[in-house]
């Protein structure tokens, strides 16, 4: 269905402004993705905005169009409106020319074949969202299968992370889940779990990694809890010459994604 | 020198707050940073701030009172404030409890010794101030001697770049000039210039690196010029399985300078 909005205070136009709040996305289920390329991503992986807004900017652009077209047959509304209240629904001056609004996407743990892919990423008590978006992004071009979320992380779908994940939040699988939950749903099925550590001398290049590896994250500022650890099969460090002694979570979330795929792909 | 402000209004506390936007810190040649463990790398590192703002909860912290001791020795000025003026200054409703102003750190291409290290990162009109921290903390932690920024690129004296960097600002060498000036710098010495590019079929694993290794780092949005490609001794592709066909720039450089370490590490 196709229709227009023009005016500031109209109802929807509060309603989607207000999923930029994590509590209105909670109680919606839904989220905002912003931007033809992320969209597109988006579509190409199968999954429309159950509304998109596009401002007029966006009517003669040939991927703007075959959106709203796609968005349109599947029985979605596309709402035409102005480049001011799409700046005022994505919160920046210069904002997107579209705008969609989509149905979260989180996978119950239950439901997750672990053996569609050779590397999943684990992420434990995340806070920062651009780490978590670039962390979906790296897991995209290893060919992981997703990232478990683990205890209290940042929302994934906070406007920040699905910038920073380029789209990969929507090829990526998203879990979230207690510790207690995951590690038992691990050990039911086969898995190495690899916790990166400044506790250990095993060099990250060291093991023999095989599939499937879960890779396990710790919190930017704290790392991991040391029983977190202790339940690793395997804690390995990345060797740091200077003087800090840790790496950006998401640098180092990519160096492990990147150690494992390297050694599967020399051994296939 | 200690002293004490308890004014909103002070004009030091005005000063100091608009470091916060490049044209400040541009014209007085001075850059915030924030909080003990930041702080701590750069005494560590040898580098003081001309003026250390605290709070009174910093007053009985052994490390801040090391640098308190520091600064004041060293003729800077250490200055008493409350929690709300230095909520102030950086603009955080949970400012940490020490803020340092200090003088900018940019070396002149022209006295950098690039054998005095093995790798040198080298970005690209870089437009994220999180990207650029992220990247010279990965620097120190490979053993880099610096980041060389090209063209038009954000401030890496930015509060966020800073706070990104985690301390590797002071520890790693900081350059800023054009692309000509750099290229003709680079070919009056010894030194490979890598690009990471789509436009080649050379995996990042294939070429035997050797020191020192110039990284080149592109755009966030747009990568290389074609014309900085073709500057480059080598163009390499890190493999990407995945829908989307580009890293983040952050993790990109992670994984050519861990490479380049990586190797040299193997051979040494």
């Amino acid at each position: 269905m196709r229709r227009e909005i023009t005016g500031y205070s109209n109802p929807l136009v509060k309603r989607v402004r207000s999923l930029r709040e994590k509590k209105h996305r909670k109680r919606e289920g839904l989220f905002l993705a912003e931007g033809l390329r992320i969209m597109t991503e988006a579509r190409e992986a199968g999954i429309l905005p159950e509304m998109l807004f596009h401002a007029s900017e966006a009517d003669t652009h040939p991927l703007a169009v075959a959106l709203m077209d796609a968005v349109d047959h599947a029985g979605g509304e596309v709402i035409a409106t102005s480049a001011d209240i799409l700046s005022k629904i994505s919160g920046k001056d210069n904002a997107q020319t579209v705008v969609g609004v989509y149905a979260d996407r989180l996978t119950p743990l239950a439901i997750v074949d672990r053996n569609e892919a050779d590397i999943w990423l684990v992420a434990q008590s995340l806070r920062d969202p651009g780490n978590l978006g670039t962390i979906l992004r790296t897991g995209d071009a290893v060919g992981a299968g997703g990232l478990i979320l683990v205890d209290d992380t940042v929302d994934p779908f906070s406007v920040e992370a699905v910038r920073a994940s380029m789209g990969a939040l929507f090829t990526q699988k998203i879990v979230q889940c207690r510790w207690e939950e995951f590690i038992g749903w691990l050990r039911s099925g086969p898995g190495e779990l690899i916790g990166t550590s400044l506790n250990t001398d095993q060099d990250y290049q060291q093991p023999a990694y095989k599939a499937p590896t879960f890779l396990l994250i710790g919190n930017e500022a704290r790392g991991l809890p040391a029983d977190y650890e202790a339940a690793c099969d395997r804690l390995v460090k990345i060797p740091m010459l200077g003087k800090a002694d840790s790496l950006n979570a998401a640098v180092a979330a990519a160096l492990m994604a990147y150690e494992v795929r390297n050694q599967l792909r020399r051994r296939a």
